[in-house]
C-alpha cells in the first residue's frame, strides 16, 4: 500500500472508530504512523482502538498530544521545578516530543510524584507534557547528556529524514514470486568487520557493518571493511547515492567489529534508518569517535570523518528489546537481549506475512553473567539462524564465571606478593566491567587486599552509560547500582586516569595496583603505553580477559611473542616481554562451545538451518559438522561474498 | 592496460621487431588486435613475430591485409569466375573482410587449386584477397546464407560495435584482493531458463540465458525466465541500460533454454559481446526467429522482437573449438566439443593469470554419437566444474546408441505391421538428425521396409546447417556427407512438409509413414497437429526420444494422460490417447549417469569442485552426494539464486 493510502486508510478507521477524538493530524514517522490528537484521555481510557487501528491497517500506530497543547519547554521546566519540593533532589528534566512525555531524574522520585500523585497530576495539568518520573542514575553519564542535547538540536531535521524513511518503508512490495536470500559480506569464517545482507524480492537490510581494525592495509582502502563494493550493495551507476538500496541498517551492538563503518555508509550519502537499542547508540557514538579521534592522532587514514557519526546518530532508530517494527516493505525487526555487552541484540526478522523468519545471534553470552542475562532464544517462529563462533571450537570449554573470578583472584594475589603490577587490556565496553565488579568484591570482602584500580581510555565513560540502562542489566546488578551506599562502580578502590601526566605517574608507581586499559586487543590505545613501561619486569602481570583476534598485537603475546618493535617519544625501540602473561578465560562476553550448542538446542522453536559465523575458520566449519551431525539440522559455514537462497 | 597503451605497446613492438613490415594501422576487434598491413607475405614468411609479439603484449594479434590494396568485392568475384574453369562447379564465393580471405564453395575443389596450385596463386595476385578452396556442402543452407548477407550488410556497424568491445576488455582490472564468484541465475535444480553468472573484483560474464517454455505464467512477466532482476546482473539506477555491467555473454549451445532470452538482452540495449561457435549462432537465429513467429501467431506474449535477434547477431563473436580468447579484462574462453548438438561447447573459463579455472559443460553427450565426438574433457588447469545433470539420478541409465537403435526398429515395425503410422516429437536441432540417420541406415540396408518420412518444423534447415560445418562433425558422418552418392540425407525416403496442405495430406494419409515433427517435448509446433488427429488411434504410434521437461505435454503423456484438452479451428475440444506410447532411451544428446561421472572421473586433470545443475531437483542433489561420496571432491547443487565463492 503507498504510504498515502495508509495514511488515509488509518484517517478513515480513526474516523469510524474514535469520531470524537480531536485528531489534528497523522504522519509517518519512521516506522510509526504517528496520530496527534488534542485529547490524550480518550486515548489512555479506551486503549482497545489503537490496538483495533493497527490490526486494521497492519502498522504501529502511535497517539501523540498536539504539539500546539504542550507548553514551552523552558517555561515547563520552570514549572516543573516550582511545583517539586527541593529535597526531591531533581538532577535532570528532559523532554522527549516523540511521546509527549517529560522525563524528571530525581534523587527521591516519591517526593515529586506527591501524596497520591498530587503533584504529578498538577504538572501534567499545567504544562500537559505527560511527566515520567526516573531515579537519578548514580553516575552521570557525559556522553548520555550529549547525546539528547544532540537530538534535540537536530529534532526538525530528524523529523523530515523519519518522514521519508517512513514513506519508502510504506511502499508496495514488489509482486510475483518471493524469495529469501542471505548475503555473507563480512565476519563469515573470520572474526571482524561483521555484515550480513538480507535480500528479498523488494527489500535488502544490512545487518551490521564493521570493522577489522587489526587490518590495515594501506595498498587496499577497502582492507578491514566488509564487501561493501559488490553490485548487491553498491549501486555503481550512482556514485553519489550508491547505498540507495539499502532499506535500512541494523546494528546488533556497539563493538567496532559490528558499528564501525555504518558512518562510511553516511559518508556515501546513505540517508536511510539505522535501527539499534538506545545503549547501543550512545555505546557506539563513544566508540566511534574515539576511533576517529586516535586514528587520526596517530596519523592513520580514518575512512570517515566524525561528521558522519553524527549523521548516523541522526539517522538512527532506537528500538527496546521485543519492540516489533517493520523496517522494509516486507520485513518486520525484533531486538532480544543477547547478553554479550550492553544494549546487545538478537534480531528477529519477520518476512512477508509469515513467509520467512531469521535470527541473527550476533554476539551472544548464553548465560547469565554479572551484568546481563543469558540471550534470548525464545520465538514465535524461526526458520535459520545465523550464530556467531567465536569460541565454537571443539576445545572451547571455558570456566564458569565463579571459577574465572578464582583465577583472576590468585593472579592478582600472586603478583601483589612479588610487588609486581597488573595489566589487563579490555574493551571499554563489556569485560571491564564485569572485572570492575568481581575485583570490587573480592577487595570489600577482604579476599584480596585493597589496592588502586585505575582505569584508563573511557571505561568509565562506558559505565557510567550501563547506568543510565538499568533496565538493559540484570535485576541483581540493578538493585545494587540504585543502593547507592553499595554502589560497586562508585567504590574508592577506582581511579580515573584523565591525562597523560596521571599516567605517568601510574606508570611511575612503586606501589601495587591495577589497570584496566582499553584497546582490549592491544592494538592501539592507551594500554601500550602500560606495557612498554612495565614489559622487562617479571614481577608484572599481563592478564588477558577477553578474546584476542588473529593479528593482533594481543594474540601475538598471548602466542610468546618476545620481542615487540614499539616506539618510544617517535623513536623505535625494542620492547622485551619478560612479564608474567596470564589468560583467564571465563570472562568473555562470548558464549563457549557448549553454550552455543545449548542456545540452538534449547531454542523454542527449533530451526530448520543454522549458519555460522563470526569465529576463525576452522571453528566455523567444526561448529558447523558438529550442530548437523548432533541435530540433525542443515548447517553450514558460509564464506564472505556467499549467497544462499533460504526460502 | 588502458586499451590506447595495448595499441601503442603493439605498434612499438612491431617498429622493434618488424621495421620492413608496411604497418598501415593497429586497432581493436572485440577481443583481437588486428594490424593491418601492406605486406602480407612479409607476416606469412615470419610466423614467429605474431607469436611473440603477442606474447609480449599478452593479446591475440591479428594480421589483415590494408583493405586499400584488396580488389572490389564484386570486381573480385567475377575475376575469379574468369580463371576458374567451369568443370570446378563453384557454387559461392563471399569473402571476410575480417580475414581477407575469399571463400570458394565447389564442387570440385582441385579444379579451382589448378596444378602446383597455378590458378589459385593467379587469383591471389590479382584481386589481393587470400583465397580459400572448401567443397561445397551438399545440401544448402539458407539460414546460413542469409547469415552471410547479413553480416556483409552490418559490417560497417560491427566494426564501430567490436572497437568498443575492445576498449571494453582492454581496461585494467581492478587492484586489491581477488576473488571469483558464481551464480546460479537459472537452471538450478530444474531444468530450462539455464544461466550462470561469473563475478569477479573485475568482471561480470554471463553463461546462456535461457527461456523455460513450458512455463508461461500471464501474471509474471518474468516466468520462464531466469533471475534477471537481481543487481547482480540487472542496474535499476539505469532503465535505459540495466545491463551494462555485464563484460560478456556467453552462450553453450542454440537450445532455447540455453539461449532464448539473450535477445531480451538486446531490447534492454545490452551492447556488449555474445560468445559461441559459428554453428550455435546460425542455428540459434533460426531457432529464435521460430520462436517469435510461432509465439506471435498464436498470440502469446513475446518477451523480444525479431530485431532484437538481429541485434544478438550483430553483436555475436564467433570463436572455434580450442581457440582461447580475452573475453573481459581477467577472464579468458576457450570452447571445447561437448558432444550435445551442433556447435554444442564446454566452456573454459581462465581467470586472472592462472587464479583459477572454471569449466561449464551446458549440456554434454559422453558418448560418441552417429553425429560428433564425445565431449571434451582434458583442460590445461580445471579447479572447478558446472554439470549438467538431466539424467544425473541414480536410476538414470540409459541403453547404448545401438541398442536405442534396435528398439526403435521394433517400435517401427510393429507399427508397420498394425498399419499405423508413427509420430516421433523432436528438437528440430540434434536428436532429429540422429534418428533420420538410424531410420536411413535400417532402410538402405533392408532391416526396415522402405517408408516415407516427413520432416516437418525447420528439421530439414538444421539438418543443411550441419552440412555448413562439417568441421563440427565426427569423421565418419563428415565422410558420408561428403560422398555425395551415399549422403544419407539426401535419401528419397525423407520428405520435407512446407506447407498446411501438405500436413493435411500427410496427416489423412491412409499409407504408413513415419513423421519427425517439432517441438521436442510438445509444448507447441506442428507436432499438435499430427497429435490432434491420429491420438485416438490405437494401431499408431507416438515415440519419444528425447528428454521430456517437467510441465510439458509431451512429459505429461509419458506419465499416462490419457484425455488432452485442445483446439480444433479455434473449438476446444477433448483428445482421447488411444495411440501406443512408447519411450526410446539412448538417443538423447545428455550423458546418462555413468557418462556423466566417467565424464568427471576421466576429466584431466582432477576438480576439485563440481557443481550440478540443469537437472531435476532429486537429481541435482543424487549426483552431487554420488559423486562426493565416491570420488571424495567437494560437490554441490546450488539454488537459482545462490552465489558460491569459488576463490
Amino acid at each position: 500500500m503507498p504510504w498515502e493510502d495508509v495514511l488515509k486508510q488509518v484517517r478513515e478507521v480513526m474516523d469510524e472508530l474514535a469520531p470524537q477524538a480531536e485528531i489534528t493530524n497523522i504522519d509517518l514517522e519512521g516506522p510509526l504512523v504517528v496520530v496527534y490528537t488534542r485529547d490524550m484521555e480518550f486515548f489512555a481510557d479506551h486503549p482497545d482502538i489503537i490496538k483495533k487501528v493497527a490490526q486494521t491497517v497492519r502498522r504501529r500506530i502511535f497517539i501523540r498530544p498536539d504539539p500546539s497543547l504542550l507548553m514551552d519547554e523552558a517555561q515547563a521546566k520552570d514549572e516543573i521545578l516550582n511545583i517539586v519540593p527541593e529535597e526531591a533532589g531533581i538532577r535532570d528534566i528532559y523532554f522527549v516530543p516523540e511521546t509527549g512525555e517529560v522525563v524528571i531524574e530525581a534523587e527521591s522520585p516519591g517526593a515529586v510524584i506527591g501524596k497520591d500523585g498530587q503533584l504529578l497530576n498538577e504538572i501534567k495539568k499545567r504544562i500537559r507534557w505527560a511527566p515520567r518520573v526516573v531515579r537519578a542514575p548514580p553516575l552521570e553519564s557525559r556522553i548520555v547528556k550529549e547525546m539528547r542535547a544532540y537530538l534535540k538540536l537536530v529534532r526538525e531535521e530528524r523529523r523530515e529524514i523519519l518522514r521519508n524513511i517512513g514513506k519508502r518503508i510504506n511502499r508496495p512490495p514488489l509482486s510475483g514470486e518471493q524469495w529469501v536470500r542471505v548475503e555473507a559480506l563480512g565476519g563469515y569464517r573470520e572474526v571482524g568487520r561483521s555484515a550480513t545482507l538480507i535480500m528479498t524480492r523488494t527489500s535488502r537490510v544490512l545487518v551490521d557493518c564493521g570493522l577489522n581494525v587489526a587490518v590495515s592495509d594501506k595498498a587496499d582502502p577497502w582492507s578491514g571493511a566488509p564487501y561493501l563494493y559488490v553490485p548487491e550493495v553498491w549501486d555503481a551507476s550512482d556514485p553519489e547515492k550508491p547505498f540507495k538500496h539499502i532499506d535500512a541498517v541494523v546494528v546488533t551492538h556497539a563493538h567496532l567489529d559490528h558499528v564501525g563503518l555504518v558512518p562510511l555508509l553516511f559518508k556515501y550519502n546513505y540517508d536511510g534508518p539505522v535501527y539499534m537499542t538506545a545503549p547501543t547508540r550512545d555505546l557506539a557514538a563513544m566508540l566511534l569517535i574515539d576511533y576517529v579521534k586516535v586514528a587520526q592522532s596517530e596519523g592513520k587514514k580514518v575512512p570517515y570523518e566524525s561528521k558522519h557519526i553524527k549523521e548516523m546518530i541522526k539517522h538512527t532508530i532506537t528500538l527496546k528489546y521485543g519492540e516489533t517494527t517493520d523496517i522494509a516493505p516486507d520485513i518486520r525487526l525484533t531486538f532480544h537481549n543477547a547478553g554479550h555487552i550492553l544494549g546487545s541484540s538478537v534480531s528477529h526478522f519477520h518476512i512477508g506475512e509469515g513467509l520467512y523468519n531469521i535470527v541473527i545471534t550476533g554476539d551472544i553470552k548464553y548465560e547469565r553473567s554479572w551484568l546481563f542475562n543469558a540471550a534470548h532464544n525464545r520465538f514465535p517462529r524461526v526458520e535459520t539462524v545465523i550464530m556467531e563462533s567465536t569460541y565454537g571450537g571443539r576445545e572451547d570449554f571455558q570456566p564458569s564465571r565463579r571459577e574465572a573470578a578464582e583465577r583472576l583472584k590468585d593472579v592478582v594475589m600472586r603478583t601483589y606478593d612479588k610487588g609486581g603490577k597488573i595489566l589487563i587490556p579490555v574493551f571499554a565496553v563489556g569485560r571491564s566491567q564485569e572485572v570492575m565488579l568481581v575485583l570490587e568484591s573480592f577487595m570489600r570482602n577482604g579476599e584480596l587486599p585493597e589496592m588502586p584500580i585505575y582505569l584508563d581510555g573511557m571505561i568509565w565513560e562506558a559505565t557510567t552509560i550501563h547506568a543510565a540502562y538499568p533496565e538493559y542489566l540484570n535485576k541483581d546488578l540493578r538493585e545494587l547500582i540504585f543502593q547507592k551506599k553499595e554502589n560497586p562502580f562508585l567504590s574508592p578502590i577506582f581511579h580515573r586516569v584523565e591525562s597523560v601526566e596521571r599516567r605517568e605517574e601510574v606508570i611511575s608507581s612503586s606501589d601495587p595496583l591495577i589497570v584496566l586499559s582499553t584497546s582490549g586487543m592491544m592494538n592501539g590505545g592507551p594500554v601500550l603505553e602500560y606495557f612498554k613501561h612495565w614489559a622487562d619486569d617479571p614481577r608484572n602481570t599481563l592478564v588477558f580477559v577477553g578474546y584476542q583476534a588473529v593479528g593482533t598485537l594481543g594474540r601475538r603475546i598471548q602466542n610468546g611473542l618476545k620481542e615487540v618493535l614499539m616506539s618510544l617519544g617517535g623513536k623505535p625501540f625494542t620492547v622485551k616481554v619478560e612479564m608474567n602473561i596470564e589468560t583467564i578465560d571465563g570472562f568473555s562476553g562470548h558464549s563457549d562451545r557448549r553454550q552455543l550448542v545449548q542456545y540452538i538446542s534449547s531454542m523454542n522453536p527449533k530451526p530448520e538451518r543454522v549458519i555460522i559465523c563470526h569465529g576463525e575458520e576452522n571453528k566455523c566449519i567444526d561448529l558447523a559438522i558438529g550442530l548437523h551431525k548432533r541435530y540433525g539440522m542443515e548447517t553450514m559455514a558460509l564464506k564472505n561474498l556467499e549467497v544462499v537462497r533460504l526460502r
